[in-house]
């Protein structure tokens, strides 16, 4: 392969196609390793080759042979299959590898292969660099604006994550006027929803059943190669479910998936969605890598 | 009655029966006005008279017969049953101080009562000034003593729910070393130790899986007459299960709810439980009432 040819390692979700399809349509050289238990199905349907989790020596195996220019990592690794972690522990051959990797405790294990790919001589970049169009920028999409009063529950999600950044925790904060209905742990945005939308449904009064946002941001420091925040067309829903008037999230450091899809579903349920200035959270770009 | 009654306007759980028991022991009059749908049936079987939400008038009714020296809330009034909702709504005789209500949001509820029963000439004391012993002490119960890596984890949460404070969030948070594993929200402490648990049982390492503790406090400026942090047996079971070490409370700011059990809970699960002294929080005890 060339110098600008790409290896796309795998995991969950979409986002390995759709940064495939860019790169394809950029005319750039891909190959797609999948990993086995997270990628999903039509991403491996595609792939070149499909590796099990943590079977390092294959994976370098199968770069050695394409020599890419740039690796990247796309997808997240946090959600095992059991069969994933069969196989996984079922490969003694790198002892020393996973053991590495497992002393990171496994919410880094992708910092932990990000490493190891580059102490094997390969670059290693992230969707900003190869599709910067994927992520948000500073925009309103679909019809609705966010209003005076969603300006002022936006700001106060954003002092809330600010204020969580140094415990490395709060990617997404929902927030109510002034009052936080959930705060996101390592549970992820949907779960975070969810719970929000329950504690409404458990509320007295109908007045308190309706209205906040969902402000999304990755945390100070966070490796944005391995890790992007990013919302979709379930985010959506899944915000409307929860009785919320929008999302606002950190333009240039969040993915919106499936662009057009969460433009229509903003639109049907009638939701803002916001890209906001990325400096009006503390130091968010400065310290973070990729 | 005589100046040192006291009415207590009972919410759910325990606490209003053992609020009751520290009482007759200390020899002080007493008389049980019980909330229909969120008092316990064992409060309810105890009580001199039970009352529907919201029914304002009958309340003042029992008050004014009993003539109280002072007013006392125990137990909560957040998570009502439909029962309580249904006889809630249909009673339209106090449609002002039910609209007062209400624009308080029912988060609220119980600081909205507490001023209508002001407003009617009755002093509003807390579990706080009537029966202290019910609080923490600053002492390790049961016979696990948290070690230096307990105390790192315990100042490290105490960091986390100082930062959360201002936000009006977080009585309790669950924290492993320095990783944060979940902040409560509105929904309770029970539930923030089971997604603890659940985030734990996803984990790839087993090393992932246990260790931390859970730290609880007041919220800055909350108002401790009406909603005072609470522990008890289910909450050691809970933080087992959750694979935690133990948990630290803030001394003198949080219920220990029937201490005996929690203690022997806490030995055969092996945790510990600790009050720490409060003054670690800021400015918690300064601006809180009661």
């Amino acid at each position: 392969m060339t110098a600008g040819s790409v290896a796309i390692l795998a995991g969950a979700g979409e986002l390995p196609l759709l940064l495939a399809d860019r790169l394809a349509s950029a005319g750039r050289p891909l190959r797609i390793l999948a990993i086995r238990g997270f990628s999903a199905r039509a991403t491996r349907a595609r792939a070149d080759a499909v590796v099990a989790l943590l079977d390092i020596q294959r994976a370098f195996a199968c770069l050695d042979r394409w020599k890419p220019g740039i690796v990247t990592l796309a997808g997240g690794l946090t959600r095992p299959s059991a069969a994933a972690l069969a196989g996984a522990f079922s490969l003694v051959r790198n002892r020393d590898d996973i053991g590495r990797l497992i002393a990171r405790g496994d919410d880094n294990l992708m910092r932990g292969v990000v490493e190891l790919i580059e102490e094997r001589g390969y670059p290693v970049a992230g969707v900003r660099e190869l599709a910067p169009e994927l992520l948000a920028d500073q925009v309103v999409y679909g019809r609705r604006q966010p209003d005076a009063k969603d300006e002022a529950a936006i700001s106060w999600g954003v002092r809330v994550l600010d204020a969580m950044s140094p415990f490395d925790i709060g990617q997404a904060v929902v927030v109510s006027g002034e009052r936080v209905l959930a705060i996101e742990g390592p549970e992820g945005t949907d779960r975070t929803l969810a719970r929000a939308r329950a504690e409404r449904e458990r509320k007295l009064f109908r007045r308190a059943r309706s209205g906040g946002v969902l402000v999304k941001a990755p945390k100070r420091g966070q490796d944005l190669r391995v890790d992007l925040p990013a919302i979709g067309p379930r985010t959506v829903a899944n915000a409307a479910a929860a009785g919320l008037d929008g999302i606002a999230v950190a333009a240039g450091l969040t993915l919106v998936l499936n662009r057009r899809e969460t433009v229509e579903a903003a639109d049907r349920h009638g939701l803002f969605v916001v890209g906001i200035d990325p400096s009006r959270f503390t130091a968010r770009d400065a310290d973070a890598h990729g």
